[in-house]
């Protein structure tokens, strides 16, 4: 295979999903040159496994950014550039995001404004923060097609922001995560269009119902399969699956 | 036409879609014996029209309601109950709601999560506070049916807020409002779900591009026609159609 992307950054890179692509990302047989991989609180207990990680891999950044705080993100791209020796990020993707439990007769207002937060504004902050370095690797890429390879936002959702799916999503009590997807769903596909004109392709992936903190035991994928299966779909994107809600496999998802 | 229902609420009805809502359910041949007309400042400049309204027909109630505002909602329901005699409200019409012009570019964190707070917050703040009330109206009607007439949650959306349609609809710079409007459609269909047991429907109508001060002169919709078309709709609504979207003239809406 060929590599993936020369630059890519990886937000709440410290467990789960997010780390499990880190791992997978760094034992390419053709690695990308810089991983970036953030985290709310990289030096914490949390972010252990991560350092013991970046220790073993030079081509591993680990960088603090909270996705909600616009001055992390800011001071993020600054890290970020003084790796990059002039270059662009080719591949942002926004893995972190929050869980949420709650029904329509148990939720309180600020469990839903705090998911929109994190899952809705965070994503839109960090995209608006990385804008000018992606698009300096768009441009520094001949080739018209879209690609990782060139610059591509990749937002992780989930099938649970699957309206189209009916009823069958929406017997679990996860009301603020749900409505905070799809509205991530929804600015994605925006973003799709408004970055058309730049060559930036954006795409929206569901990693599948995975054995992580958020997924808990009793999901039937594991978050080493789910991770093999997201890289394999975003070294395939090309134009056509810019604005595409799609699995970890691949397929095509209803909204 | 029959009654379309005992009591009904609008909220944002001092102007707009929810004015010509409450003018034309009180001029019905079997208006309803309450309708409550909520907005955010009634006593106000903005409530004037509303308010010489109520004073030519007795079943209009006019009631202080900020959506956002959750002990701005239990007082209104403190109210509504006051007027209802023991009898439970039969439809509740979330109309209040903004518009939010900006794209991934242009757009700050505060005009996502007000857009998201008062278009998906509030009507999960009211539909809570109110439930009982429909809760009651719903045990009080023997049909099985669901309709308008027992028990109905009515959330007013935008076709903006179709995925489906694909780049057609991302055109418009309303990143806050498309994102919260699709958020707006996921809570309703949980809601939908949620209420089943309960006999509530919960349906999501978009009002057509309205030449309203949200819709602007450049709409092709009188609000007149508008409010008929929704009033027609709602009618006809039966369980076939909890969870549905569905456009002012009856017809579905891809999500």
């Amino acid at each position: 295979m060929a590599q993936l992307a020369h630059s890519v950054l990886v937000t709440g890179s410290n467990r789960g999903i997010g780390l499990e692509m880190v791992k997978q990302l760094v034992e390419m047989t053709d690695p990308p040159e810089h991983i970036f991989a953030t985290c709310r609180d990289p030096t914490g207990p949390k972010g252990k496994v991560l350092r013991d990680l970046a220790d073993k891999h030079s081509r591993i950044h680990v960088i603090q950014l909270e996705v909600e705080d616009q001055s992390s993100v800011k001071a993020s791209v600054a890290l970020v550039e003084s790796h990059l020796n002039g270059k662009g990020l080719n591949l942002l993707i926004n893995n972190a995001g929050v869980n949420s439990y709650a029904s329509l007769e148990t939720v309180q207002p600020e469990e839903m404004l705090s998911a929109f937060n994190t899952n809705v504004v965070g994503p839109i902050l960090v995209v608006k923060e990385f804008l000018p370095l992606l698009k300096k690797a768009a441009k520094a890429t001949s080739t018209e097609e879209m690609s990782c390879r060139k610059a591509a936002i990749i937002n992780i959702s989930s099938k649970l922001a699957s309206i189209g799916r009916g009823f069958e999503v929406m017997l679990n009590p996860m009301l603020p995560y749900r409505a905070s997807k799809v509205a991530l769903n929804m600015v994605t596909v925006s973003m799709a269009l408004e970055l058309k004109g730049d060559g930036i392709l954006c795409t929206i992936i569901h990693p599948g119902w995975v054995k992580t903190d958020m997924g808990t035991e009793k999901a039937p994928l594991s978050v080493e399969h789910s991770a093999q299966g997201i890289l394999q779909v975003l070294a395939n994107l090309s134009s056509s699956e810019t604005g595409a809600f799609l699995d970890w496999e691949g397929r095509r998802l209803p909204w």
